[in-house]
Order: C-alpha cells, then sequence, then structure tokens
C-alpha cells in the first residue's frame, strides 16, 4: 500500500520504463491523464514534419511521391501497426478514419454474406459501445436498404448472442467509458464456431494493453491513430484482415489506391490483391507521417511492461481515490479483475463535469464522459507514479474547496 | 505572335498575378507545369504546421479542441472552398478523400431515388472520367445489391444522355487527360429539366477555372485540396451540398463528426441538420491546416485574372509547340476553343513516357498519362510567362537529343 508520495518516487526510480518519457513533450505543469483521447506529443515529429513539408513536398514536390516513397507510407506505418498488434505486416493499413475503416469493412463483410444467401440477418453490438460504431451500422444497415438489424446487447451478453442468426458482430476491445475488456480469444473462439466474424474496434485497447490480433485469432479489426499510437490530432486509422480473409472482402470504398494497378487508370475497378485494397483515395502524407512518428514511441517497449506498468499505475489511482477522495461520492465502474480491465478508469460522480473543468484548470487534464463519469487514462510510455499521487490529491483538494457546488466552473467547454 | 524570350519576360512584368509567386517555395531550377497534379509549397505552410504541432497540440493537448478551435476547421476551411466555387459557407465542408465524398454523394442520391421508387435505374458518367470516380460509382452499385447500372458515353454526349432513366450524374467539370471543359449551367439546366442530379467533380478545375456552383445551378460537387488548392500530398477533400437538397440526402457514412450532438454520445445517429451531416469521422488537423495555409494563396486573386492568365499560358504553349517542336509528332488533345477548355494541355506521343522522364531529369516537370500523353498544367499563381518559354525550349532541346528514343530513359519511376 503506497502512503506517500516519496513511495511514488521510489516506484518511478525503478520504473523500467521511465526512459520513454524523454520521448515526449509534456507541458509543465500538466498531469496528462487522457492519452486514451489525444496522444501527447512525440519530440521527434515537428522536427519531421518539417523535413516532409520543405524537402519532399517543397523541393521534391510530385516526384516524392516515388523519391520520397510516399506511395507506400500507408503499408509502411500499417507494417508497424501490425508489429504491434501480432499481426502480420501484410494484414495492416493505414488509412482514412476508423469510421471510414469499419464502413468499409461491415458493408464489405455483409456483402459477403449476402452472397451466400443464408438467414444471417443480425448485425451484433453492445450497448454503450462507442457511438460512432453504432452509427457507421447503422449507415450500412439503411445504404443497403435495411435488409440487415442491428441488435445491441450488454458487454457481458455479447458471447451468448452469437448465435447462427447473427450476420457479423462489431465488437469494441476495450469500453471507451467504464473500461471494460473483453476476453478477445474467447469470443472469436465462439463466433468461429458459428461461422460470424467479429470486426473488433481497437480503438481503446491498442498501444495500452497487449493485443495480439493472430494468436487470438481474430479476423477484422480497426483502431484510432490519435490516441495512445500518438499520431497527433485526427490521425489517419488503420484497418486489419486476417490475410484468409482478405481474397473474399471487397470495399464497398472502391478507390483508385485500392485498385490493383491505380496508375494504369483502367476504367473497371479491379481490387489490388492484398491488404492494399482496403485504401481508397489519396491518403494525407502529411498526417500519416506524423503517425508514423507517434509509432517510434514504441520503439523496444515490451507490452508487458506497459500492462504491468499501467495496471499498476490504475491500481494506485484507484487505491488513492478509496483513501484520499473516499468521502466525496464517487464510484468507479471500472471492473476491478485485472483480466477485465483496459488502461482507464471512469469514476460517476454527480457533479462531474464541474469537477473535471476544474481539475483541468489546475493541470490535471482527464475528460467528462456522459453522463456522470470523470475518466483517466492511464498511458505508461510517460506517466509516474508520482503523476498519480498529486493528481488524486489535486483532486481532493478540489474537491475540499468546494467552490465546483456552486456553479463557478460553467460548462464553457464542450468535452470532446 | 511571341517569338522571344525577352517578350515572354515583357509579359510578365505587366502581370497582374506576378505578385502571388511569392507565396510559394518554388526549388531552382525547376519549371513546374503539374500543379495540377500536387500544388506547390506555400512559404507559410512550415511555420504554421509547427505553430500547430507545437503549440496546439503540444501545449494544448486535448484541449485544442475548443481553444484552439480545431473543432470548426472543417466547416472554416469549407467556408474558405465555398468562396472560391461561388457557393455559401454553408455549403461546402472540408473532409476525407475526394473519393470518399463522392462515395458519400453517390450513396446518398441513390438511396433518395430509391426512396421515390423511380424506375431511374442509370447512374450516368464519361467514358474516360477520372477512374476513382467510376470506381465508387461501381463499389456504391455493388454494395446496395447492383440495383443501378452505370453508363458511359463520350464527353459530347453527356447532354443527350440526360435521360428520365437517369438516377443521377458523375461529370468531371474538367477532363483530367484531355483538358475538355463541360459546360456546366448549360448541363445542370438540362439536368434539371430531367429531374437528374449531376454530382460534379472539380478536381481538375475549381482553383484554375472560374467556377460558381449557385450561379451554375449545381446540386452536388467534390473536388480535392492538393492539386491547384496548393493543399499538400493528400491533403483533405471538399464536397458542397447545395442548400436545398441537404435535408433529404443521409450520408451513409455516418460517422459521429456528422452527427447533430457529436458529444452526447447517443445510440441512435441523428445527422448534423446541415453540411456537416457529410462528415464522418475525426479529421486530421494537421492535413487540414495545411489545406488552409493552400487557400490562403487565393487572397485577393481574382477569378477573371487566373482565367486570362491561365489561357494566355496555355496558348503560348501551344504556339510554341507549334513553333518550336512542330517537327516532331506531338499531337496536341486539347479542345481549342477557350470556352471548352481547362487550365492544362496534353500533347500525344508514341515515346511519351521516356520524353517526360528526360524533362523531368531538365527540371521541366510535367506528368505522363496513359497510354500515350505528356500534360502539362498551368497555374497562373506562381508560372511565368519565361517559364512557358523555357520549358518548350528545353523539350525541344530534349528532341533534339533524340536520346530518348534509344532506351536511355528506362520506366524507373511510376507516374502518379
Amino acid at each position: 500500500m503506497i502512503t506517500s508520495r516519496s513511495a511514488c518516487e521510489d516506484l518511478d526510480r525503478s520504473d523500467s520504463l521511465a526512459f520513454a518519457r524523454d520521448r515526449f513533450c509534456l507541458p509543465e505543469g500538466v498531469i496528462y491523464l487522457d492519452g486514451n483521447s489525444l496522444g501527447p506529443l512525440p519530440k521527434e515529429t515537428a522536427g519531421r514534419l518539417v523535413r516532409t513539408v520543405e524537402q519532399e513536398w517543397g523541393t521534391g514536390l510530385i516526384r516524392s511521391w516515388n523519391s520520397a516513397d510516399w506511395i507506400n507510407l500507408p503499408r509502411r506505418v500499417g507494417g508497424r501497426i501490425a508489429g504491434l498488434l501480432g499481426a502480420d505486416a501484410d494484414e495492416v493499413i493505414a488509412a482514412d478514419s476508423t469510421s471510414v475503416n469499419l464502413f468499409k469493412l461491415v458493408s464489405a463483410t455483409l456483402s459477403s454474406v449476402r452472397r451466400q444467401s443464408t438467414s444471417r440477418r443480425l448485425i451484433l453490438s453492445e450497448q454503450g459501445n462507442f457511438p460512432t460504431d453504432l452509427y457507421i451500422a447503422q449507415g450500412v444497415v439503411r445504404a443497403t436498404g435495411e435488409q440487415f438489424e442491428i441488435k445491441l446487447v450488454d458487454a457481458g451478453e455479447v458471447e451468448a448472442a452469437i448465435t447462427p442468426d447473427v450476420a457479423m458482430a462489431v465488437i469494441t476491445h476495450v469500453d471507451y467509458r467504464t473500461g471494460h475488456m473483453h476476453d478477445m480469444a474467447e469470443l472469436n473462439a465462439v463466433a468461429r464456431r458459428h461461422g460470424v466474424i467479429i470486426a473488433w474496434d481497437l480503438s481503446h485497447s491498442a498501444g495500452a494493453v497487449p493485443v495480439d490480433l493472430g494468436q487470438s485469432g481474430a479476423q477484422l479489426a480497426v483502431g484510432c491513430g490519435y490516441k495512445y499510437f500518438n499520431g497527433g490530432p485526427g490521425a489517419p486509422a488503420y484497418l486489419y484482415v486476417e490475410k484468409s480473409l482478405q481474397q473474399q472482402l471487397e470495399s464497398p470504398l472502391a478507390g483508385w489506391f485500392g485498385h490493383a494497378a491505380p496508375f494504369d487508370f483502367a476504367a473497371e475497378y479491379t481490387p489490388a490483391p492484398g491488404i492494399d485494397r482496403f485504401q481508397c483515395g489519396t491518403p494525407s502524407i502529411l498526417a500519416m507521417q506524423a503517425l508514423e512518428i507517434g509509432l517510434q514511441t514504441f520503439d523496444g517497449v515490451a507490452f508487458a511492461d506497459i500492462r504491468r506498468k499501467s495496471l499498476a499505475l490504475s491500481d494506485l489511482f484507484w487505491n488513492l481515490m478509496d483513501n484520499h477522495c473516499g468521502e466525496f461520492g464517487f464510484n468507479c465502474i471500472a471492473p476491478r479483475p485485472h483480466e477485465r480491465r483496459g488502461s482507464q478508469l471512469s469514476f460517476s460522480h454527480p457533479q462531474a463535469y464541474a469537477i473535471m473543468q476544474a481539475l483541468i484548470d489546475r493541470g490535471v487534464i482527464g475528460d467528462f464522459r456522459q453522463p456522470d463519469l470523470l475518466r483517466f487514462g492511464f498511458t505508461p510510455l510517460y506517466l509516474r507514479f508520482a503523476d498519480i499521487w498529486d493528481a488524486v490529491m489535486i483532486l481532493r483538494d478540489v474537491m475540499l474547496t468546494e467552490s465546483w457546488k456552486y456553479g463557478r466552473f460553467k460548462q464553457r467547454n464542450a468535452v470532446t
């Protein structure tokens, strides 16, 4: 049991990941518990972008598609991501946004199911899934003339709901609100037994918890570049398609970058043989380059170390909240067992919005989530145990001043 | 008739757009006739990006969605583009890629047509349209179960092919190969008479020729940020939806940024009331910021001046080709009449690929297009009349050495 800041400092001194903090620009006076919403700036990003802009674009101009190998950047970045997800390099491509990528996979999978003329009619997902995942599924359903129907169940009922009338499932590995983590291997095994393909959303897990798509038998996944991967605001996303599935899925977003020979300018679309077929339009080279630098912050880091430290940071936060903020009515909604928990904690409180504003004003950046949650993300590459101590003590101090009770903090910032 | 370089220099001295060249970084020894493929680097871009990266992302972190107004960037950039297209600010949004945006508009329009249960079954487009436009149409047709059929006609037959069995048309304003320009107002008028909606692709026209979507009665359009708009490689694209049409079209790519209240995290998708509904996932702020700087290169520039100079540059190039390269077998495939021509010229030649490589090696950057075209784009903001003179003289010199005939220039670069 940690009972002092100096004990936290001891943990920091023996932290095997301490070296990685130096890879980031972190502003003075800020404790950043929101890397699950937007990862912080890597030190190398600005310099690399200037080089891309001035040398590659400015001097190389159009020639840089070849001479600076822009043309392969989505593959190269995809390969890097694959290495962090237990996938093969030719199973992941960096492209578009998470929403667009999910649309590609859901639409392609449903087309494939429809071709097999089965009676599978349901798209299974979770109540409380990240909204854009549900919106995208709804968009596919509308665009394909309501031939499919969305069925939502609670996280704990997903496994039981994988039945032969399910066409596919859209499941988020770690829930953005509760931090609940599914057992990916177990759900994949059940799904395969029933001939159901799961599209995993890794946005709130990849980079913070170990993900092994190959070992766990995953078939499809999408994820985000701007959270734990530190790729910058609105960074390109990625998608994963297991090799054996690539040939049978055709993206409806049949843009020229997904063509087998884009620069032949043929009139007929022929999808590229592999993962490239899930590219669409011309990718943003600046955004893609920034994402590559973000991914390099993981160089030489073992996910076992990340996981160990993530849980240690989270447990410390939770314990300190119990011991130092117990009287203020916070209720942690995260699952207690490590194996069911991602790298974040959310606490409900009736005044959550105002409290989070007060915290942010004091330099402790988490975020508010509807309807009443303070959410804190724990990113082992740059957070120190002493930061956790300080964050909880500042929260205690905020609560003791109680000024938030009197509406001093108006809802001036939409929380994103 | 211009017969000397000094006459070109005279034209440059009296050029009312000469001031704009100073807005760009242009490498020494390069004559850049490929701004229609990738616009050059504006001088302000690198500095602005560093500020966005270091201050907004690095120091502001997640708070910059509000404090740096990232959240409104797609609208702000869209508004700027609208101003260049004769559209209202709330009719254009910057988002995704041209291909993705075209998918949204084609799919949404076909859904709307289908709801009206008409017998309209055809998607009309052009033979030789930019391939990704055809691919996207094919992708929509596949994803919606082959309920529609694509009909391709030659550019000159589009008007006659707008008949009551057409559900919508996908027409490119200026052809990427021939430089042929449609009469937008005339086609829109015919289409409206037949109840047909045209989605215009402005990628090869906007920024180089006057486009007035409002005056010409256009209902839908998409376009590219990285060509004449100088937004950088793979810059975000944009889309336009005429105000009266916005409510009846729902994007199938129903991502959270298109939701009426994205941060309410509601489970049901409710499209935003206006043009915002055509956003999808989280936009790349870095790419969007670079595009905004690119658009600023048009500040204070009148499109009448752009058009006048574009045609003067093109006519000069064509005349010089006739007079100085007439014996080498080039054949210009662009329409001769100004009102049918964009801001580019393409010349067919059996050795086009090798010749273009030789030209690029000498610093004259155009591009090769299948099967046998040398394509040259004329961007009035930074090209000088003397550049045109020099480019043709270098081409003449290349042809006189005839080394390209002997395969010295192998096809080492895929042309993009």
